[in-house]
């Protein structure tokens, strides 16, 4: 793979207090980032096969975006405003039933295509079908954490934990590294207690993480409670589950001892604020949590419930809901939010020792956005700027793994019109079905 | 001024429930349109000068922000994340206390040309040294409601009446009619009695409307409630206001009594959820006042608590949060949220003759919003991606009084460039002074 020299961008590094260099370089080699300093700080014997001219750009870490579900991406404004109960049996799951190998392909080729145009390098993901969304991760370019979500109250329950061990040893460390596998239980509500054993000694013997919703109604808090006494987080800690890295989607309905539950076993949550909103499931206790010490990321949840994919406009969203949520302003500045949507969901992920911030050792997944908009005058304050003001359309170009997966706007890893084709054309036939 | 029809795109009258019409027409004459229908509908003897082929584009009425404070767009992302009172007290104020002529104009002209660039046809502003902001105004070809806000306590809030005054002479109905003036008394807590008393007097003797900060915070209530026992929508009703047509921003802490006023007085509501996130006042009961039967817009608050002009965000924010405010998903619904940010802003501003929908006889405001992207697949419902999924780089072409103001995303009326570069050396030589 080739040396890219980035230079003379503004660049967030998103590591430390001196995070905003000015007129900086950036030096790539391979899939990793070789330096990051002021301009001419690239090492002597730095072979340079190509300059990315960065100037009047921004440079940060590739978005994280901790939960999705990138298929769904083919009901993106089937069904809204509905309530969740009758969203999901009417709605949602007739169209699931339905759903062909080939449907997971192009809709998540479609999710990555929207996800690397609104700068997200990496995304965790919990579907079925796995093998066609991990064949479509591969060929998008992107990172991903990939899990089969998994019904443990299902007829199924056995082989959807079979295929995930398998999935494991087909796919985890694929595409150079850029895959990830995960054990997906569904949620508290949908697995039971011997169920969720099994998926915690099958992770423990894989040595993979596990992704779960958790906590996100009060309808769910009330279940678990009537069925076990306990809440969510009490019932997968009984269950063992935060032996092992967790990824707790959601989180909406945490008490005290959930939330030092999640610190004392270092669990990883992915704020969901505009799927949260629309769905009406509530307020997460952001601010509490990150007191607390706990790893936030954010996430879009799947596109029938959010409807994009776009983690610029989460980042804001999450920003301004605390805010109003805690009736204090001041919560979760600017820098927070940014942190929330880069380093912080590399921390939620377990992948902090690969990518989220910007500096010599790490992988090379960065995006470089273009400040020559309206929106961004006057040049006040950058990360205000793009947190509060930015639009998906302001990224340019969007590098991972060291390699160059857009550019100028223009996404070389896959083919943007026969994405939307293809997946139109699957979207008409699956719900001709329905 | 020449005739354009548009041709092949899919039409959003937001005019009764046979709002969508697909592979439509729209033909425009001189600064009206003249008719709207399925393609080949427009009248026998019409002369078309221009042919605008909308084939993969929507094609809705301009969207109308119902409150801001143009200028301020040079204080964007100067101050954030900091408590109202400190903010305004130690940033905002000592800044405003400094701007010249000279940064209303070109701070207008950012604004101006950040709303065209997000699909805002139409304003009301509010602010000062309001001669550059109605020349800014006329430049850019946008519509707006313009106001000199006021300051009944200040030293020179006599002056400012006059200025007021002097205001609706020489610019109401300028710019073939694009500008009309209303009188800006500042808020409650910033106008007594007597002076309120004049205001509503000069704005009869004038036949404008007037546009005022209402119930923003709880500061306000509690202080209102203690200087004169009634709460602000109560005091300003005691003063008059309501006998006039009253344009009343943010309004988020309000009582039944007050929202009864409001129904009764045919008061119009410019709801700024982003403004009223960002900066923890609250949230505005928006279905309470949709229920009542009240007017709503949406206004994005100035770019220095927002920290944008994006009204499709807005929209999308609107439709969110009282989602979850409410505990009710079903509430705003998406073609709801549409409504306010068109038709509703329109009825808001007292402006629903000439604009907000799409009709023969009505102005020719619009935007067409270009479909082929990916977050815009698959096609299932146009209104639900457009309130949820857009973003405002989406919008392609932007017209306004029959005029084209914007095509391919290039702004026809000013030099973007010019725009940027003065508004940065303006503010740069303001926040110098400071």
């Amino acid at each position: 793979m080739a040396s890219i020299l980035i230079q003379g961008a503004t660049i967030l590094t998103m590591a430390g207090p001196d995070h905003e260099i000015k007129d900086g370089e950036l030096a790539i080699e391979g899939d990793r980032i070789i330096s990051v300093g002021p301009r001419g700080s690239h090492p002597a014997n730095y072979r340079i096969d190509r300059v990315i001219n960065g100037s009047g750009m921004a440079v940060l870490p590739g978005l994280v975006n901790c939960h999705t579900h990138a298929a769904m991406t083919l009901m993106r404004s089937y069904a809204d405003d509905m309530p969740l109960m009758k969203w999901l049996s009417e709605k949602i799951w007739p169209v699931e039933d339905k759903l062909e190998p080939e449907d997971i392909y192009w809709g998540t080729m479609l999710c990555c295509l929207e996800m690397i145009k609104s700068g997200t390098t990496t995304f965790a993901d919990m579907y079925f079908f796995m093998d066609q969304a991990a064949a479509a991760v591969e060929e998008s370019g992107l990172r991903a954490c990939l899990s089969r979500g998994m019904i443990g109250s299902a007829p199924n329950a056995g082989q959807a934990l079979e295929e995930s061990i398998r999935l494991i040893k087909e796919w985890h460390g694929r595409a150079g590294g850029r895959i990830k596998v995960m054990l997906g239980p569904h949620a508290p509500y949908t697995c039971p207690p011997d169920y969720l054993s099994r998926v915690v000694k099958a992770a423990g013997e894989n040595q993979v993480g596990i992704h779960i919703h958790v906590a996100e109604t009060l309808d769910e808090i009330e279940q678990i409670k009537s069925s076990y006494g306990q809440t969510p987080v009490g019932y997968l800690h009984q269950a063992g589950l935060f032996d092992l890295p967790v990824l707790a989607a959601h989180c909406v309905h945490l008490d005290e001892a959930d939330i030092e539950i999640f610190a004392n076993n270092k669990v990883g949550v992915a704020h969901c604020p505009e799927s949260n909103m629309k769905l009406a499931s509530g307020i997460a206790p952001v601010v509490r949590l990150l007191e607390a010490g706990i790893n936030v990321g954010l996430g879009t949840d799947g596109a029938a419930s959010n409807n994009n994919l776009d983690l610029l406009e989460e980042m804001n969203c999450a920003a301004l809901l605390q805010k109003v949520a805690t009736g204090n302003p001041t919560v979760m500045p600017a820098f927070t939010a940014l942190e929330l949507a880069t380093a912080g969901g590399a921390k939620t992920l377990g992948l902090d020792d690969e990518i989220g911030i910007l500096e010599a050792g790490m992988k090379a997944d960065m995006i470089l956005v273009n400040l020559g908009r309206p929106h961004f005058y006057p040049a006040h304050n950058l990360i205000a700027n793009l947190v509060y003001s930015s639009s998906s359309a302001d990224v340019d170009t969007v590098i991972v793994d060291g390699k160059v997966i857009m550019e100028g706007r223009r996404v070389l890893t896959m083919d943007e019109e026969k994405v939307m084709w293809e997946s139109q054309k699957r979207a008409d036939q699956l719900f001709s079905k329905v």
